[in-house]
């Protein structure tokens, strides 16, 4: 059954390793694109340990910062088994996470090659823009397949890169951290394997080099320039109404992997340095309603603090009246540091 | 300013707390409808406390069932001020909550006066309906006027009964909690004091007595027959359709006050009796959005164990192709006794 599934979920790596440990109450996490297999891998986990309880988590799961600790604590669960990422790379210090539970990561790879047709869509590409060293990147889904890529754009005789971030796998990047595309080499261009816009486009707001989306799902090789200048157009938009703020609201999030305390107090003190106030807000996940729900007049502008990505992504969807701004963004507006954009912290 | 504020916020309470703790880092937790206030309640405070870190809390506080001590403990909160409610009637057994944290609850009594029209009205409609044993209710806002209603009505020749369930102010019933309706005693009917429909429909539906609600905020006096009717025809409809499930799928909830664990065993014990199967999902808060991306042909029906007004109220307004029960409900199908409508465990 799970040969038919088009991801790894790597059953025998899990059931040996409930195995070796002594757990009671287990439970299962899925990303939302993940979810559609959990009752048969739950089937197939309860069938093998009939004396343990396992959970189906119902509530999202966007990354390796959103680890239920919490959730496990509070009904003695001593492990969770989490579908989809890899260890988070980006895990804030100095925040309390209760003990005593295990977490296990299956990342879930995708199990479609990417095809000779594929890769010489890419190369055209490539070629077609004098591109010569690209870094290659993906999702971890595809990581897979960047040793494949790589030779085959070396036998066409261009000099593509394949590097790491320490904790993470060759060519992975994650929806908050690009320090991979920023680190300084001598790649002229960065190639993204990945479904969908979530993690292209986070590629292409951190870094000025060309970035050409390679998409296993559809097929599509594309470069993303004109992506990337109307999505940069819409963030300078919302930065430049943020100069006359004075009053900012932060927004710190309670997910294992996001509060960051730190940057709470660099922002504080910016804000304070400029004679502006600041009210602070705490919670799991924030979204239009929430800021809707607690705005006032006091209010000039919003800064979130605990996913980079709210702001960007979901504010550009669900338009709002007043300026809502990431980190790097905040950053850029209370220093006046406004030429270079800047996404992250 | 506070004294224009409809609701007592008790700030010299609150104010007097914090002197006598030694809190570092305070979370000031309101419900949705007092949200309103929060940024002038915040401002007072940290004019009063200037080395301290107060956060306002973004997410839902539906009761006192939902205490966020383990987002206090993540961030190191040593205090949550909770607005709104009074400690949790129902809190379950045997769940890991973080240790040191304390809770301070302001119930937010409202400061509207129930007018002597207002009585009038209401001993219109029990004399008109040859009630003259009212058992007086109401939310934790409006308890203050019990007794003064209590005395009108004495004054008027009735009967009032004003009685209390440990750990509760007298005449207070909670959106979850209504063994205060279904006391012995020899009331003939139920008066409810309260705003909206949410807590006069939890009565209406614990009782087969006559229930008359008070509507402070908007000046109706109601009898609830025909809204009982019509909800209980409604949540029949949805026991009946549930008669056939043979798969269900059981949802547990991760708030500090939802975790219920006996509730869990009895309804696995009563499924495996029928032979049936089950699935468990555990998280926050379950919705309409959550079950239909877990969904799938195996589950036939779902119960929700967090808590038992998802299914009878949000479930009503978003209509599910399945049926969705309260924990009393699906032990109505499950053990074959539908004569008397189950509403809660």
């Amino acid at each position: 059954m799970l040969d038919e599934l088009p991801y790894d979920f790597e059953l025998e790596k899990i059931v040996g390793y409930i195995k070796n440990g002594k757990y009671r109450k287990i439970i299962l996490q899925f990303p939302e694109g993940l979810k559609q297999y959990s009752t048969q891998i739950y089937e197939l986990l309860i069938h093998e340990f009939k004396d343990k309880i396992f959970y189906i988590y119902g509530d999202h799961s966007w990354g390796s910062c959103d680890i239920p600790y919490h959730e496990a604590s509070l009904i003695g669960a001593e492990l969770i088994v989490h579908f989809g990422h890899t260890p988070y790379s980006m895990q804030p210090a100095g925040i309390n996470i209760p003990k005593g539970i295990d977490v296990l990561y299956v990342p879930a790879y995708s199990k479609l090659e990417i095809s000779g047709e594929l890769m010489n869509k890419l190369l055209e590409k490539l070629v077609s823009k004098g591109l010569k060293k690209p870094l290659l990147t993906s999702t971890v889904q595809h990581t897979r397949q960047l040793a494949k890529i790589k030779s085959f754009l070396e036998n066409k005789g261009l000099k593509p890169i394949l590097e790491k971030i320490p904790g993470m796998e060759y060519g992975q990047v994650i929806g908050c951290d690009y320090r991979l595309v920023r680190m300084k080499g001598n790649h002229d261009s960065v190639v993204i394997v990945s479904g969908g816009r979530f993690h292209a486009l986070g590629v292409a707001l951190s870094t000025q080099l060309p970035v050409i989306q390679v998409d296993p799902y559809s097929g599509v090789v594309e470069d993303l320039e004109k992506l990337r200048e109307k999505w940069l157009k819409e963030r300078y938009s919302v930065i430049y109404r943020a100069m006359d703020a004075s009053n900012w609201a932060i927004w710190a999030g309670s997910m294992s992997g996001q509060y960051r305390e730190s940057l709470i107090k660099y922002l504080k003190k910016l804000i304070e340095e400029k004679k502006g106030k600041w009210f602070l807000f705490y919670l799991k996940y924030v979204n239009k309603a929430v800021i809707t729900n607690l705005d006032n007049d006091d209010i000039h502008a919003h800064i979130i603090t605990s996913c980079p990505r709210v702001p960007t992504d979901d504010f550009v969807i669900e338009k709002y009246h007043k300026p809502v701004l990431s980190p790097g963004e905040a950053i850029m507006v209370l220093t006046g540091k406004l030429d270079e954009y800047r996404f992250m912290w």
